[in-house]
């Protein structure tokens, strides 16, 4: 069995997609929501819906079996009941295929001997005959540049960043978050109970995949401990690798277990793993789709001295307080620039002029361009964080979006203009409108190739690790 | 100068708004805002609304001074240049106003000495004729039990949670966010440079305030810290007592200083301080914002034992990880509960029939109802935590809402028919719809007197700090 040539996952010239119903809505979860997904991100090859009621989907002729289609087929998703897994993979066998992925639950992760035993059976069928088997219990794979997609929303260009995630919930939730904040990917691969395709196998695929620069790793447990160690060290002397290991607890660990069968490691050992290795260790999978975002956004650290600009006295404080508990510098402003800020504002009524600075409702007159202007031409200041707290200020919708608007204009505009970059955190929101705007001001910001974040904790959190991981990786370079 | 009787500030018989512009919009920040507010929030009692022009607006004649005013005025809304502070106290004085809030800056927190002499000024005045200043540089009062606000958007039902906050920006976030979490108010009090009513002040008077049940401060400095101490001693032996001491940092430190004018004193000291007096320490706006919700909906701590139920497998192992993390215990279930709950669900296929559990597909069929009933009868339980991962299932949103709102009255119903809480997080939000439900979602449950929290981490670090307040709180008690 070559473990390391996953091009049939990736890159099928044909898929079939066993378990479909032509009764159902086009979009239900399941064998529809697969065939519209691949049509919709843009699969190139032949597409093959079976049911065995036979019939016709979304203009397609709906085949009886696997054994019924036509041409050849690479690889098949499954989502029909487990108790049809074994005659499905010997079907699968007979017809050539090279992969199969089971979305089809109700195996090892019950914990049952009935589910034990039928993954096992499916397995050594796929081994006799050179399948690779995603899953069962997953999501499986989701690969813009092929066309290949497991949900209907997902973006269909592609990016840099590939994701290595067993649970197929958080696989969704990566792929959806951190493409609102311009992160695209590679693939996203939910590997579910790891039968066959695991995570050493992804992380050594995606460690020589050209298309692949930043690697996420989300792991519950590890089949092989020695084989992954050399995986990831392999991977991460090429590229970012980013681990959120889960199951770190007795109860965390008791899910894991029941969730893909996953023995869970001990947590210190983890820590020492990923720190020789120089892999970032995120801790939650917001710190997780951070890091996804900073390396997508970064090609090098900005630096540890941040200016802050933003609205509101008490935001401005509090920004203060959680850059500098994380780590940055927010080295204070010379007089000199104090007093051409002041000119500038012409009022320092209600104002901070300082670093953190606040221009409150001047910020409306003056905008942000000339202050960042300002910062990005002193020497102290390595890059700028501004932190737009939208619930702060006063409804209606129109008005509020007409002033933040303008805002993100001027950051666009200074971001692009200026030697040192600009980042962006979008908080305090609290009404519907708040998030639609912030959903919108995301986009602007990422499009024009500026870094988002939720919090200025989490903004500072991430470039930090940045920081050090650039710093570690100087540090052990050959 | 009696420093506790608040009464002019908080029950006024009449309120003048000086600075109003018949020319403006309704609702622009400043003079027009505040008529807008108070209209809205029902103040009973009678509306002067001020400027040299004179005229009509809202159907209440616009007065060209204070001392124009035909019947006596209490309370007076600043909202003129700070050039004009001077004049405007003059004639309060000659009127006979007993109390001034300040919206207006451009005073003490400018740095400058214009600024510092303004202020000065303003409060040699107020104090030779016994008038209260709120402010300046601060958004004043929200009462709603009063009919006062300073905000249209704001609640006019009241409740027990008393907040002092230095910063106007904040003090709007609080009242908005918490609000949308069910949190009512007796009042929030923005008193931004304190050049007269201060922390201290505020604290006595919640102390004593029967209405308030629950104190929040947000403390940027502490001008008399003998006072405060005191203070906050006697308030935190009858009421908990949440603070979020902010300038803690250097940077924080100097953004305070330019912001309000606030000295931030040293984080250990505030510490150990807190603990002394079994007040609750919270360290972001979240957290302080989460002690609100957590007084509001707990009398008594829940217990520490906690049952965790929700959808997606991954989100389940990370909720279990952070719940455990935060100090939370999570007991495996016993072996007949877990085959009662496969006898249920039918299928264990894609489930974790444990704690935490994930009922995933099988949600849908069952509801959380049953499930909840099984953990409430459980000895080792003492509540659960439902967590509504609404960004990991799929669109449209019409199915999207339909799925969660069958979830949300299985817990609302749960949580009314059984002896033990339950507690609700939504979480994992990506799009527009997903936030829309969630507010909606959240409204269900607060109505239902289901505390809401955004994450396991948060959910749980508040209960435990419920936990260990109260245990404080009964080995001190007399």
């Amino acid at each position: 069995m070559s473990t390391s040539n996953l091009d049939a996952v990736f890159n099928p010239r044909s898929i079939a997609i066993v378990g479909v119903s032509t009764k159902a809505p086009l979009d239900q979860l399941g064998g529809n929501s697969y065939l519209d997904a691949m049509i919709r991100c843009g699969y190139k090859g032949e597409l093959y819906p079976v049911n065995p009621r036979g019939g016709e989907m979304r203009g397609l002729p709906v085949y009886p079996g696997v054994e019924d289609i036509p041409g050849p087929v690479d690889y098949v998703v499954s989502a029909i009941p487990a108790a049809g897994a074994v005659q499905l993979t010997q079907d699968c066998a007979a017809k050539g295929v090279k992969a199969v992925h089971f979305f089809t639950s109700g195996f090892s992760e019950t914990g049952q001997d009935e589910g034990i035993r039928l993954e096992k059976d499916v397995l050594a069928i796929a081994r006799q005959h050179g399948i690779r088997i995603i899953g069962p219990n997953c999501m499986g794979v989701y690969a813009p540049g092929s066309g290949m997609s497991f949900l209907s929303d997902l973006s269909s260009d592609s990016g840099p960043v590939g994701v290595i995630c067993q649970s197929g919930g958080n696989a969704i939730y990566v792929a959806r978050e951190a493409a609102c904040r311009g992160v695209r990917f590679s693939k996203v691969v939910s590997y579910g109970n790891a039968s066959d395709v695991n995570e050493s196998d992804l992380m050594e695929h995606m460690a020589d995949d050209p298309e692949t620069g930043i690697i996420l790793a989300y792991i519950e447990g590890v089949k092989d401990g020695l084989r992954f160690r050399q995986a990831l060290e392999r991977a991460a002397r090429h590229k970012p690798v980013v681990v959120l290991k889960v199951g770190v607890t007795e109860s965390g660990a008791r899910a894991a277990a029941s969730h893909t069968g996953a023995l869970a490691g001990k947590d210190m050992l983890w820590d020492a793993l990923l720190q020789q290795v120089n892999a970032v260790r995120a801790h939650t999978i917001e710190e997780w789709i951070d890091m996804a975002v900073t390396f997508t956004f970064f090609s090098s650290p900005p630096g540890r001295r941040v200016a802050i600009l933003g609205l509101g006295g008490g935001a401005t404080v509090l920004a203060g307080d959680e850059a500098a508990k994380e780590g940055l510098e927010i080295p204070g402003i010379p007089e000199e620039m104090r007093r051409q800020t002041a000119r500038l504002l012409g009022s320092e009524a209600g104002t901070i002029i300082n670093n953190p600075m606040d221009l409150s409702a001047e910020a409306w007159r003056v905008g942000y361009y000339p202050v960042l202007k300002e910062f990005s031409e002193y020497e102290d200041i390595d890059f700028s964080l501004v932190h737009l707290s939208v619930g702060l200020i006063a409804r209606p919708p129109e008005l509020h979006s007409k002033i933040w608007n303008k805002l993100i204009v001027d950051v666009v505009r200074a971001h692009a203009d200026f030697r040192k970059p600009v980042v962006v955190v979008t908080q305090m929101l609290t009404f519907p409108e708040h998030y639609e705007w912030m959903i919108q001001a995301r986009e602007k910001c990422y499009t024009a190739g500026i870094a988002v974040y939720n919090s200025i904790r989490h903004a500072a959190r991430s470039i930090i690790r940045l920081q050090r991981y650039s710093e570690r990786k100087r540090v052990s370079a050959p």
